[in-house]
């Protein structure tokens, strides 16, 4: 089957031709970017971010999230993004079995992400199944990060609304965390509100927001409540996530985070081609090289780009 | 002052020059380049990084080993990773607020990190900073990075040795982070051991460590406890450190992961440079194309690679 046949097949809903499409494009090369080609024109969805500390429940949540949409006759693709080792490859199951309630929906589509290895490489894994599973015709996609580095930072700006997670009374370090999740929060979540704390967590939100200001050029970013067991609170978070879209396209805000993604995949597609382009003898002698630091990457790399005998 | 000058002052053990080529190698652009390409060939050190969720109390646990190892009269670099925004560049205070214990002693250089906001752009600036803290003639830098996404794992791997920091009794979600840190782990230390279960998370570690098998090729990791507070523990995880650099030297993993180092470093640079001379018109109107659907990245990037009107 050509990659052009397997875009159609998936547009025309084959769950198969889908999973398929994600697997042949987390393996790169030619084929990938022929499959992803073929899917961009279509790939239109809301894109909703789910992040936060670890132990936030955060895989529960977009479960009962996305029980929620269904009610409301939305058909749902949810990525989570595993933790996942790096020389094993291979991805915890944890958050799959607490999805299976959704399991055997024809309109939920679920794929768990496994590590692709390189720096960058598992936010460019995520960006392409959320196209492929967006040009299959799911106009809402929810994205489960855990944690909260750099690469969670990445995954959230993709995203057209974050949901950033958060449960009452954690150490203190989880300040700083907010610190850095608060420009990225379209909607907070407090979870797990039947522990005690809840009043607190949300007042502390409350007035970070406020001492922050509004970065959010017009929208103030809801702190909500929920228990994800339960599904107590997701309508209201389904609501504001459902306001937020109709914010962005009163705004120019939009079309900006548009810009400002198409630089992030243009920059990523730049960068996978040029390396498969500069791989070879000469690649594999300039690493010894930078190794022994008897030559400096930029050298090497400025040789390897000028494609100069030094 | 040129570049080359300043590498010779920091070699020299001037503070201020070390402190300037770290802010002018963040800056980025040809400057950078001829800073770390000068300093390149120095830049030997040990480098440990410490990972592990939030609250696990890193930036305490990095404080007390640099006091232990300072005892022992070896000069420390710190490099704080803050989680701070994509948006302002802002980075939280506290790390280096508890990092005061340190201050004035002419033996310790700390530098707290700010984002540089791109895709990978933490891992870089971190491994530049270390470079150079390293030609100023520092055999030991510990790295600290807060959370636990795909950008910690790339920190951890660029580091010789890794401390992965728990805490007694977190919620089971932090089973999924063990998890994903378990092959990256040459030290594991449970913190805040004077908790109710330190024993029990003692003895789990133990048990995943058995049960993901020798990955280490002739290292287990040891699971120690510390109370990173009173400095408690402290001496056996530097012995620790010391035990694996020493192992290290016995095998050609050390060998191994210098030339995957470098081929991340190789690779960075060349992103790097690649951008510099891809972005102009050409660039801005393919990323609006890509915004609006009418291109896809891999079209474009193979275009710009070209150099054709396409």
């Amino acid at each position: 089957m050509s990659e052009h046949d397997l875009v159609t097949r998936l547009r025309n809903g084959e769950r198969r031709a889908l999973a398929r499409a994600i697997s042949l494009v987390e393996q790169g090369g030619p084929p990938a970017r022929a499959i992803l080609a073929a899917a961009y024109p279509y790939a239109q969805a809301h894109r909703v971010g789910i992040t936060g500390p670890p132990g936030a429940g955060k895989s529960t949540l977009v479960t009962a999230l996305a029980l929620e949409w269904r009610k409301r006759g939305v058909p749902v693709g949810i990525v989570a993004v595993d933790p996942s080792s790096p020389f094993s490859g291979g991805a915890v199951l944890g958050d799959r079995i607490r999805m299976q309630a959704l399991g055997g929906d024809p309109g939920v589509f679920i794929r768990s992400m496994a590590n692709r290895g390189r720096m960058g490489g598992l936010a460019r894994a995520t960006a392409d199944a959320v196209t492929l599973i967006a040009a299959a015709g799911f106009p809402l996609v929810l994205i489960e990060t855990v944690g909260a580095g750099q690469d969670e930072v990445d995954i959230a700006q993709a995203a057209d609304t974050t949901i950033v997670v958060e449960v009452p009374g954690m150490g203190d370090d989880v300040q700083s965390i907010k610190a850095g999740m608060l420009e990225i929060a379209d909607v907070f979540v407090v979870n797990k509100a039947d522990r005690p704390g809840v009043e607190q967590t949300v007042r502390q939100l409350r007035t970070m927001l406020q001492l922050g200001g509004t970065s959010q050029e017009g929208w103030s970013p809801p702190v909500l409540t929920a228990i994800a067991t339960t599904g107590e609170g997701c309508d209201q978070i389904v609501d504001a996530v459902e306001r937020h879209r109709q914010f962005l396209t009163t705004t120019d805000l939009q079309a900006r985070r548009a810009l400002a993604a198409a630089e992030r995949e243009l920059s990523a597609a730049v960068h996978e081609l040029i390396l498969e382009r500069l791989r070879g003898p000469r690649w594999a002698a300039f690493i010894s090289e930078i190794a022994s630091r008897r030559r400096d990457p930029y050298a090497a790399a400025i040789a390897l780009l000028n494609g100069a005998a030094e």
